[in-house]
This record gives structure tokens, sequence and C-alpha cells, in this order.
């Protein structure tokens, strides 16, 4: 028998209580024990957080959005700011009162389900003895280890549903509807809800845009009796001129920042250029919340029954991930590092460019592959 | 046999093209000719601008958003501006032109679908001698004169689709989520959407709210050991000492004017005042877009065969509307000046405070009716 | 302080959560204590099957499908098969123990949502002196007391959703679909969802059909270039030569009894007489079940309130009801007894004639009213 | 400039009008022109049925379920049935005839999406000299050449959503409810939605499934407090003691064929061996039908893409299929000969047991991998 410790941190991906499912329930078969510490390392830090979880407390949840554990930031263990008595914030190190803990209530395992942040915790606790299983969580599938992680899918049929409901308006009203979608440092959410939505402008943070090229764009549309445009924008959308926005990545090195976000700025400009009727709208939270699909239910109950096999093997201090429809077992110190970008060549990017699509550049004729 | 056209104005609503649907199908087996006037009055001004509809043109159309027709506003036909070769904008009136073409096509009724905007201009060529018959459109359901228009449904399915989304993430990371929804001038959608998504807080322009009973009510949810709230705030919503928001009602007397929305606005007061991760989000057009939901396209196939049935019975000047399940006639110019606001003994008001809703007034104990 | 129980009976219907959601609200703002009855009268028959209820347990149920008391029909309180020691059923009345438990419980008052057979218990039981108010529940909207009721609009919105999905198979391939939905003795759900879904002949329990009608608008859809048709049947469908079917009315007086259900004959019939590719499928339970529409929770949410209000009024042996928008109390007895039928003059009949829907009638021209 | 012939044969599967959408603007792109052929090779028969297809013509189609082309089967042009003058059929080969006029009309590249009968068609067709192009279609996502084919996921979230309203129901009764799937020949849907929509039991046809196994697994269930449980069948399921079923596989060396769909059977079984109270449902056409999802517009899309693309690169008589993320070219002739069916030590398999799902076999300790 063994007692297994699973926690969630980080933002919201539909998906999450699926992972808790399918642990609890590849667990019970095998007849271990699983408890959830709440709010990331709460249940570590202080026992009362910590709660028991049979079949019947994960009924249903493979269905259900946000986390049954809570994931708020309760702060690094490892450099988290403590009031002392003289009303002071310190820094202090509270990993090994939770190492101790760890080991005082004879755990096997923790399954630790999180972003980058959450996992390079995850790791330095490995690095203490602690035996670690880490589950990917990044909503923008920008992770190099795994070619797909659970959140994702959902996210894009939010924004492609926004899209949907939106080319209705600006068809009847001859309007230029800008939508701003989730995606700091990639553009994956929004090329893949761009494309399936038909809009006519696609910019995210990889393609540094000419704003130009879009107003052209809009205005090529009416020379095929097309007199709306859609336009999708990562939030961290770049120009091509060197501006960012405060929304947007903040990245060093660019010579200009604009405060309020990239969506608002795309609009005002496209409205000022063209004469059009233009709104902007951002999706914000709506991407993180709701059902997850039938996608995403699939992939994180697949980790999290592969996680617990791991524990099997004592491939600890690894995280799950897919390839090549398998699940495999990858270092979480390597895993963290590499993020995946939307790559130039991709056969999205490509796939976009040919069915008329304008990527905010210089309109230089793609390859055919 | 009959020549009818039909135009639609103003803003959008689902279910438009379900009347226009309606209308073409009703009048077919009635042995009538349909015609469609684009970009509201388009047609009447430039005959190009005038399509024939029929059944094959309708196809499918009572499940689409938007308008066929297009309703991008060309302006009011009796104050028009127009350039005169000098380069000066002028305002003419251009609605004996329009009467004139609509008398050489031989029509012998125009179907105006619109809100009071265009109902009003409706009404003025029906006072000229143009045989007109209303359809009522707007999506705030805040018209006296029928008891329910259409694309209400739909924008209350949107935002309730929405909360329901917010739901899971607020819960998880012990959030304040605002949500901004329609309604400048009445809280229709933002009440029915509150309730039915099992909001904490519903701000709404017919009860100016204390900021204070706000966060009061997110303290008390503490105590149940719910440590998130969600909040619905209608556009127009005000607050009980006199503040109104440039994206709100903009109504006289109000002492203070705050730069933009009121959601945005509430929601860092409520950061500021308890503390908590406090988040807004804008549903802004999303509401306008989408297929109508079945109330909504029901409601406007029954509007658009019974502005038909009118045309027979000669009930012109009239407006189509809804009064205890039947379709009434009632004359536009009543119609268009009596809106009907949320009143506070409502059954859904009532039931909001019973059920633990905080309208953001004074706590007074409701009365048990 | 008071007690109050509460029970769900009989089939399923979207909304029956929040009804229990909206009770246990309303009452914790009044200080008392509610009470769940397991599967319908099983907490009075048994108090190991009666569960307390506070906020924490409803919390978030108003949005979720089925009921959190069970539904499972243990019988008749007032006729319960029960086996003796010598293995034989017999037929006993235990409603004095119910009420004996009801009252050593000290329960102030029963709040009972259930069709006509759990009302007409609950009837009985306030005879025999049990403060009881009922909540109507019935997804066919066929009662007369009430001008609507929780479920329905859920069901005809699913209904819809699988007419919708149908129709680009059926367009595409030049085929009949036939798709049977609920309604054993009246037509709401195929009226609505059929003239909603665009459907081509809509057949109900109200107006016994002729097949040769129904193929005749086949016919006729080929002369516009439509090659494709979509045909609602609701369950209790007849023909108007005396053929009920098994999954139908099983009404008396019908000369013949069909085994199987009816959209499987309408379809067999129509292959038969017109060559037509033609396909039926059966809804079924699916229309029962899923998240409630907003229209649903609302309703039911207003229900739940407008109940605990009439524990207060002391109007007990009565249920609440929708009337003009409005809450009202109505005798259980007298409520039971009066259903709803689709009226041939009814506005919505009118409607899906007018729009060129065949009713399987003999085609006789509708009164243009 | 090129003139390319689509068109599209076959059964429905949503993600038919993407590719469409995407070889029309492909083709724009290239200043190429684009002709569709009605009713799958109806336009190479008769010219009338040969459409011109612009920009305008596919706007919007990208999110549309069916095809625009339609996709009646008219039979094998290389052995169709032909009335004779005598009123007798004749089989006859059109295919000179067909080929002549693709000549005729100075086509550069027929580009065919179906399934293996089409496809196969499309082969013999380049064979014989025209140069052409194959887009893979079948719903069940069981063509080895390719990762994935649009239309599955569709389907899938169509089962899943089904699934999900089918569970309050089953709960709140203590129902058993059997829901049956599209697969004839593998489970793929089946497990992907069984899993997905947290199924209580799958039954695929490759796995034969022993009902005593099913009745164990739901009794096992009211061990852990649920009554209630959900069967997901693949149509094309058979038992362990060789009986198949007439809406099933027909496979020879079955010992017995039951007349009547697998899922009424197991539902039958399931209700004398057990007692409970046990429902079926078939989803059938539903399942084909609808708005594609995201996922199977993206990768119609691309397909429609690529298949433009391998027109320049003049890789004839082979069809698109992706592989690792990437689209590449196989030869028509392989493609359709290799079926992938569910692999016991597929992992979706592996995670289906490990979270409890019975599988219908002997219950054989799984291997954790």
């Amino acid at each position: 028998m063994k007692k297994i410790v699973i926690s969630t941190g980080g933002g919201d991906a539909p998906g999450l209580n699926a992972v808790i499912y399918a642990v609890v329930h590849s667990c019970y078969r095998r007849g271990w024990e699983v408890y959830g510490s709440r709010s990331g390392y709460g249940g570590l830090m202080n026992v009362d957080e910590m709660i028991r979880l049979t079949l019947k407390d994960v009924e249903g949840i493979y269905a259900t959005g946000g986390t049954i554990l809570g994931s708020t930031n309760k702060g690094n263990p490892f450099s988290k700011p403590v009031e002392n008595l003289a009303g002071e914030i310190q820094i202090v190190d509270i990993s090994d009162k939770i190492l101790r803990n760890f080991n005082r209530m004879k755990f096997d395992c923790h399954i630790a389900i999180g972003g980058d942040g959450s996992l390079e915790i995850a790791h330095r606790f490995a690095q203490k003895g602690m035996p670690v299983i880490g589950v990917p969580k990044t909503i923008d599938n920008d992770l190099m280890a795994t070619s797909r992680t659970f959140g994702f899918d959902t996210a894009v049929a939010t924004a492609t549903d926004a899209i949907d409901k939106l080319h209705s308006t600006a068809k009847s009203h001859d309007r230029v509807m800008v939508v701003e979608v989730m995606g700091r440092d990639s553009g994956w959410i929004a090329l893949y809800s761009g494309i399936s939505g038909g809009a006519d402008v696609i910019l995210i943070p990889e393609i540094p845009f000419d704003i130009e090229q879009v107003c052209d764009k809009i205005a090529d549309n009416a020379l095929h009796d097309k007199h709306y445009a859609i336009v999708v924008v990562a939030e961290g959308a770049v120009t091509s001129d060197g501006k960012a926005f405060n929304r947007g990545s903040g990245e060093l090195g660019r010579e200009e920042v604009i405060l309020g976000g990239v969506g608002e700025w795309v609009a005002n400009e496209i409205r000022k250029r063209t004469d059009k009727d233009t709104r902007s709208l951002v999706l914000g939270h709506l991407q993180r919340g709701g059902t997850p699909t039938t996608f995403d239910r699939l992939l994180a109950l697949r980790f999290g029954a592969a996680a617990v096999r791991m524990i099997e093997q004592r491939t600890f201090d690894h995280m799950v991930a897919l390839s090549n429809s398998r699940m495999i077992a990858v270092p979480i110190a390597e895993a963290i590092m590499a993020r995946k970008k939307v790559n130039l060549d991709d056969d999205k990017v490509l796939t976009a460019r040919e069915i008329g699509i304008c990527l905010g550049d210089s309109g230089i004729e793609m390859p055919i592959s």
C-alpha cells in the first residue's frame, strides 16, 4: 500500500480535475490511498488543508473546470514572504518544514500538477529527496517536451465560439471586430482559433506585425464584396517597428511600450486608418473556464493514469508528456526550460497564408513547400 | 398579388433573419412577392440595393445571427448628412424621394424591423402615406408594448454561459470576477443572467448601488466557506452617491461621471476595499451574436408571420407585439415611447433577494409578499 | 424557526435542483432548516434517507440536471406493494406511518416537487393534515394551471439542436430524416422544436395525420429545389385513419395499434411511398438530461422562492404556478386535473402553417386570423 | 492558370465544407479556377451539375456541416446500373465518358474527397490517366495512413455531450443507460467518448464482450454507493461467445446473428440479469451532423491547403494525410487498404482500465506498462 499526495498550482486550465480523477481511480485499483493538498502546498504546510480523496469525492469531476483542490498562490515555499512579530515582511525558506511534513505523513509520492513555476518548485523538492512526479499544465500549449497540454483545446474552442458569434454582427454591420486572445509569449491560441474561426488577420508574438499590412488586408476584402473583417490578436503581439503593449510581452529591447491592451490599440489604428467602424473585445478569463472538451478530458485522464504508472516505475523527478500519441516520462529540469513557439514554417502558418489570412508581416510570398 | 419590401435597421439582435424567413414564407403562401432593402432604407434610396427574396434565398436563415439585409446605419432619411459640391456637409430630407421610389416600385407595404429609432422613422413615413408595419427589435427587452422581444433570450444565454465559465476559475482561485453585461437603461440582461448564473451580486441601472453593500456581501460569503464571488454589472449601473460611468447612462443630474466602464470601476473598488484578487470582463458584442436560441427563433418567426397577417388586415402604422402569448397590433407611435424598466417589486427581483443575491442597495428587508 | 422537508418525484426534468437551491436559500434567509427526503418519500419512511441541506450542500446545483435527492419510484405510499413473511406481495397503505414520521420530526411543511402522480399523493397527505406545498414538474409543459413548467425549454433546446444537426446531413444526401421527440399526449415539444428547427412536417397527437399529406409535402419540396425534408413526430402522434403506436398514446377507441415507435413507422411509409432515402431517430432520454437553460433555471428558482413564501402565507394544499409573469398559488386538486393540449387556433400552430410547415392534416386552408 | 474540379462522396463528416473552402482559397491565391462536381461524379457525367466556386460561394462554409456539393450516391462510374429501353437494368462502365468530359473541360486536376469507396474509384481514374488527388474522409478515424481524419472529433464531441446529458438522469433514477454509438469495425468513437464521458463500461468490436462481466461491473458500482451506470457500445460490438448483431459487423464465422441493434440487446440482458431499470438509446445520424469542432475545421482546412500544394508538386494518385503534425502524401492504393483498429496495448485502452472502466473482457489484469 502506498500513500500519494496530489496538488495543483498556478492558473486555471480545464482538465485539472480530470487529472485528479484519474489519479484517484488508478490508485484505488492498486489499493493505494490518495490525499489532496489544498492551495498548492497548503496541505503540506498545514495538515488541516490536507483532504482524503475517495472515489466518491471525485465522482463526475472529470467533466468540470477549475480544481477541487484550489490553486490560490500561497507563494513559493523556498522563498515565502512571512510577517514577523515586528510586522515586517521577511522572506523565509519553509521547504524543510514541508519535506518534514511529507515524511511524517509517510507519503510515498507527490504528484504535482502545475505550470513551469510549480514544476520548478517540484524539481527542487525532488532534489531534496521528495519523490515527485510532475504533470504539466499550460493553457498556451507552449511546452517543448509534450506535443499537447490539456486546457488548450478548450481555450481554443471558447475563442473560436466567440469569433463565430462576432462574425454575424461584423457582417451585418460592415464592421471590423478585433478579438484579443491569450498568448503572452506564443501565438498558438490565436493561430488555432483564428484559422478555425475564419479570421482575416491573425497577429501573434512570433511575427511582429505592420499595422499597414493589416489595413491593406481589410481594404482588399472590399474588393471581394466582403465589407467586414475579423482580426484575432494574441495578447503578446508586438509591432514590427518596436511597439510592445503592457498586457503584452514586456520584452527587453522593445523601444516603446504602449499602455493598454494590444487589441484596443489595433482597433484604434484600424479605425483611424480605414474609417471602418471597428470594435474590440478582450476574451480574458473566459478562455480558462468551463467544461473541458472531450480532447482535454481524455488527455488529462491519460496524464493522470500515466503519472500513477510512473510511481510504480519510480521515475521520480520526471514529468508525464505526450509524444507521438504515447505517454512518456521526461526529466522535469529539462522539460520546463524549452518553450515551443509558433514556427514560421509550421504547416498551420502555411495553411493560414494559403487560405488568405494576413499574419501582419510584409506579405512576402510564402514558399510553397 | 402584393409586393412587400422588408428592411432591418439598428444594432444586431439574433432573430432578425428568422423574421425575414417567416415574412418570405408567409408571403409565398399568399402568392405575394417580397423584396429586401439592404442597409435599412438603402434599397429605397438606390434601386441597386434592392433584392428579390425567394424561398431559396432564405433557406436555413432562421437559425443564423445577423441579418442578410445588412443594417449599416445610412442615416435618418428625414435628416441625412450629404456633402454638397463645395465639400460642405448639409442636412437634407430625402424622405420624399424614398416615398416616390416606394410608389414607383409599386410596393403595397413596408415591413420595418428595428429599434425605436428605426420605428420612429417608419412611423413618420406612415404619416406621409406609406403603408408600414413595424417589427420591434431591442436586445434589452425593454419595450413596454410587447412582453418579450427576440434576441434577448440569446443575449441572456450568452451572458449566463460566460458566468458559468467564470465560476470554476473564481472558485479555484478564491477570486472575485466582475462581468459587465449590456443594459444601458435597464437591467434585464443582468438580472436574468445573474440569477441564472448564480451571481452573488447584481447591479442594475434601476437600483443605484452602494459599493460598501457589495463588499459586505463578499465578506459575508467567507462566513459560509465561500471564498469567491461573481458580480454581474449592467453597463448602465450607477452608484447611490451619484457616480455614473462613461459607458453608462450619461443621465443628466449625475454629479460625477467616471471615465471607463462601470465593471472595471467596481472591480478596482472591490480590490482596494477587500484585498481580494479581483478581475473584470466586458462581454460586449458577444451578446449580440451567434445562433438564436429556440425561444428567439420561435418568437421571431411568429412576429414575421403576424406582420404579414397585419398587411391583410391593413393595420398599418402598427407594430406587432406579444401579449399574453398572443400576437397583437399596437400603434407604432405609442409603442416606441414607453420603456419597460426593472420594477422593484418584480418577482425576479424578489427571487434574487430571497436566494441571497445582493442588489447593491441598502439591504432593507424586502417585503415578503 | 421552521423545519421544512423537500422531496422530488417522478421523471427527470432539468431545473429540479434549481428549485431545491432556491428553497434552501430562501429558508436560510428566514433562519429555517431544510431537510431533503431522498427517493420521493424515502426519508419519511426511513429516517436514514433524510438529509440536512445547507447552503454548502446546494452550492452550484442550480446549473445541474437531475436531482440531488434522487427520484427513484419507491411506490405510492397509499398503496405500496410489500412482501410479507410468506413471500407474497401485499398492497399496504403506509401513509399513516409517513404522517407520523413527519410529525415526530416536527416538520412544519413538505414541499413536494413532482408530476401529477406525485402531486396527487401530496394532495392526499394534505387532506390527512400534512401542510403541503406543491411545485409542478412536467417536461411536456401540459399543465393548464401554469403557463410554463421548468424542463420544457431545455427539452426543446435539445430537440432543436438535434434537428439542426440532422439538417446538414439530410441536405447533403437528399434525405428525409424523421425525428421522434417526447410528447405522449401533447405536441408542445414537437411544435416548438419543429418550428424553431425549420422542420417541413410536424406531427402531434392533437392533429391526427394523413401519411399521404406528409408525402405530398415532401414531393412539394422538390418543386422548390429542396430535395430533403425534416419530419418531427411527437411519440403520441396518431393517424387520421385510426392507427396508434405502442410508444404512443394507447388511447381507447383506436382501431389499430402498431408495434414500434411512430417515428419508425412514418419513416418506413415515406420510404415506401416516395422512394426517398429516409432515416429515423428517437431522441428519448436525451431530452430529459443536461444543464438547464437560462429560462428553466430562472423559472425553477422563482418556483422555489415562491413556494417558501407560500409557507409563510400558509396557503397549503396549493401549488405554485406562473400566470402572466407572476407567481400565483392554485389548489393542487384543481391543478392536476386540467391538461393543456395544443389548440388548433394557437398562434404557434398558425405560424407553422403560414411558414409552410405541414401538420399532417387535410390541408384545409387555415383561417387568416 | 489551372482549372481544378472538386467532388465529395460517401457519408457525411463535419469538415467536408472546410476542405472545399481551403481548396477554393488556396487556388484563388494562385490564380486558378475551381469547379465543384455535384453529387460525386455528377458534374463530370452531366455538365449541368458542375458549378463554379468563387470566394463568395464558400464564404463562411468552413463552419458548417454537410457538403455544399451534395454527396448522394449516384453509383460507381465503373459499374453503374442503367435502365435500357426495354426497361431492364444493365451494369455499364461510364468511366470513359467521365474521363472524356474531364479532358474536354480542360481540368488539370480532380480533388476527390471521400471514403475508401470513393478513393478507390479515384485511384482507378488515376490509372486511366486522370490527375487525381485524394482527401480521406472517414468519421470512424480508422485509416492507417493518417493519424487523424476530420469529422471524428465532432462525432466524439456529440457522443460525449449525449453521455453527459444521460448521466444526470441515470444518477437521479438509479438507472443503467446504454448508448449505442457509431463504429462498425472499430471502436474509436466508443472509446474516446466513453472515457471522456465517464462511462462505466465500453464495448468495442476489437474486444468481444462477456455480458456477465458487464453485469459484474454494474453490481460492483453499488459497492461504492453508485447505483447507476453508463454503458457505451459501438454498433459493431460482438459477444465473446459468438453473437453478432444485424446493425453490427456481419462478420463471417460468427455463430449467431441477432436481429436488432447491439445496444438494445445489451440493455435487455442487463435488465434481465440485474433487475436494474435499464434504457437504451441509439445516437445514429446525430454523430454525422452539426458544426465541426475547432479541431476538425483546422484539420480539414489543412487537408485542403495541402491538396492544392500537391497539385503543384504533381504528386497525383496520392492522398493527403497527417503524420506527426505534418502533412504528407501517400499513394491512394496503399492508403485505402490498411485500416486502424483499436489496439489492446493502446494507451487509451490502458487508461480506460486503470480508471476502472470495464471493457467487457474477462477482467484479466492489464499489464502495468
